[in-house]
């Protein structure tokens, strides 16, 4: 059942949201497509309009330690804790337009609306857009959350970019000191949630015809390198009895990969994305491939459980086809829950915006990731055509941001904090 | 059973051509790796160093129209049909060293011995060298063997190499004209066969430990290219069942090449040499995947017809999987078979040089696919260690180098020509 939109006030929210939408998208490092990187002069052009839009709706706004954008509306006295709202700022090469800035666009609508109406509630609200989730520049993500978490990794002030440019040069260019992203943290105290709206960025509220899915949890992933070794040998005189031919056996495991995780048991998914053959010519068995596994679940003992039996299930057939294996885990996140009680506001806001209650498990990384470290986090996922992300394709329908923002809007009046 | 190799005789044969061939593979344009090309400097040299033998042999020798090197010695008396000896002698880039001069060296080898004997026999024997069987310059193959065939196709002359130098350029600053290929061309009637001695390239022969194979055919070959599409999508956010995963359709086609071709049957073999899937990221879903297929087998309709069941496999996997199927033919080349009566009287000298007698067909191409146009055409096989060829670990141990010289001496003085 498609959720009907009714009455101009709905789309005003909407076209308001989609127009801010474009005009964010035209700060952009690369003409004709949207790139937007960390510590540029793109990153800085982004948060002086993010921060012109804060101002409109009566925050206070600032640039932060690491370049994240903080706007702050307080509520009916000064200094009160705060439901925390946002999103990232940065994309990543060629990217869509709403993955992160629909969240920030959509919570500043939200404050401007509460403003317009004169209305503060008992705690404050801000709205902060992250400098870095992507982590396209320095090859580490979520540097944003991580620095208002308190978790930021000094270490990483040493990673270079693709020009050799480490990020402690990259942020004195900018204007910020290195030596100072501590004071980017926010004490617990201060925090009385983090919830952030996000495109899908998959297919399935698309598939289930519903604008809106209130999340349960971002989904615990592990990756793994695989090297399976073989022998090389002529394609025509090495008979198929006598071959060690790598491709055939990486072959096997990837069908048995896709046969494991095809059940969708709790929302565990196995991808195959990377695979190299060599020597990789026509008529040469190859000797060798090596490919790449990411292997999500929103329950990390599932996870792990199904990691290990899809590792068994490729040292057997290895073994049977008597190559060599090499396997390992490259990259492991462990699952972080939103929680039941935020949850709950989300679910009550969108059905009292007349909208079915859907939840599921985001299988991509969000900033929550890192908030998770100083209060609890929930999300509200807004349908994307076609799942597409990551993508100048990537579209969200002015009616379904409407919504969004309606149910994000009344989830903040509703706001009780935890008991 | 290995056979055995007795008496300093027989020994002495294997150690003069195994330092043959190490003399002719320090020809090369690669210091350090064996490369020695078509219409190079290199080739020049080989050929003078090959035509020095055939004159210490007592034979007549120059180089054709094309650059084969053709030694001839007389039989009974002048003018006699010949029975015609070769290989190759151009190489793959950073070759092994017996991949052609072997059939060469060997074939001269016999020549010098009966030379020393004073035998004169009642047909003459020509030892050829060709110039290109492996057609690494040109990406064309048996340009050598297909002038003297008289099948060289004119309009190779303008394929270009890696630098940009045309055929016919090559082939002028060689010192040839490009106008008069025709001239390398053979009559029929001065040919009474085709035998070629050549390394296995394969590890049957080592497999059932046979020093020597009588080949029944040059296997035909079909190659084809495959590209499937599916859509691309987050390695997280879409649930399994709405995936369309190029790659893991890709990885099913593979398994059940594998697995139609593991019967082995009329020497049927099947290989995925190359594979790449796009966009090739460790946490996206491959939404491209091409690759090729290889399939071999001396038995044309055979051939014919798994090529056929192959391809209603794939067509059934993509069907099933709702991706988008491209698939062609890009080569293909019929099965040449070895004359029986040549190969009876192979299987014959084997058998009187007391080794068993082992038949197997020849999955890799060889110059008798042109020399088919002119003459019946047999050929024998010597072991290889490990099956490894076009590689720098190629090697034919001494004594299977001498055996292989003694059965061909020995096919040579006892050859009758077709009744």
């Amino acid at each position: 059942m498609e959720a009907k939109v009714t009455g101009l006030a709905g789309l005003l929210f909407g076209e308001q949201i989609a127009g801010r939408i474009d005009a964010l998208a035209a700060i952009t490092e690369a003409p004709g497509q949207l790139t937007r990187i960390f510590l540029t002069p793109e990153h800085r052009a982004g948060a002086e309009m993010i921060m012109a839009w804060m101002r409109e709706a009566e925050m206070a706004a600032h640039l932060d330690a690491i370049g994240n954008v903080c706007g702050r509306y307080e509520g009916e006295r000064p200094g009160l804790p705060c439901l925390m709202l946002g999103s990232h700022y940065d994309t990543v090469r060629d990217a869509g337009r709403w993955d992160g800035p629909l969240g920030v666009i959509t919570a500043i609508a939200c404050v401007a609306d509460l403003h317009a109406r004169g209305v503060r509630l008992p705690f404050a609200i801000e709205v902060t857009g992250f400098a870095d989730e992507e982590g396209v520049r320095f090859a580490s993500t979520l540097l944003g959350s991580r620095a208002i978490a308190g978790t930021f990794d000094e270490s990483a002030l040493g990673s270079k970019d693709r020009r050799g440019v480490t990020m402690r040069q990259a942020m004195q260019t900018f204007g910020l000191d290195p030596d100072h992203i501590g004071a980017a943290a926010r004490a617990p105290a201060e925090v009385l949630a983090y919830v952030e709206l996000h495109i899908e960025q998959g297919p399935v509220l698309e598939a289930k015809h519903l604008p809106v899915g209130v999340v349960t949890a971002i989904a615990g992933a592990t990756r793994l390198a695989v090297e399976l070794r073989g022998i090389a040998g002529h394609a025509g005189t090495v008979p198929m009895a006598l071959r060690r031919d790598a491709l055939a056996g990486a072959a096997e495991c990837i069908v048995a990969i896709e046969e494991f995780c095809a059940t969708d048991r709790d929302g565990l998914v196995g991808t195959v994305g990377y695979i190299n053959a060599m020597p990789g010519a026509t008529n040469v068995i190859p000797g060798m491939v090596s490919f790449t596994i990411d292997i999500r679940s929103p329950r990390d003992p599932f996870r792990k459980l199904a990691v290990a039996d899809i590792v068994r299930q490729i040292e057997e057939i290895v073994k049977r086809r008597g190559l060599q294996l090499d396997i390992n885990v490259t990259h492991e996140n462990r699952t972080v829950p939103c929680a039941p009680w935020l949850q709950q506001q989300i679910a009550a806001a969108v059905m009292a915006e007349g909208c079915p209650v859907f939840e599921l498990p985001s299988g991509a990384g969000h900033d929550g990731m890192a908030m998770i470290d100083i209060t609890d986090v929930a999300m509200l996922f807004v349908r994307c055509r076609g799942g597409v992300s990551h993508n100048p394709a990537e579209h969200v329908e002015a009616p379904d941001a409407d919504i969004g923002a309606r149910v994000l809007l009344r989830m903040i009046e509703n706001f009780a904090p935890k008991g």
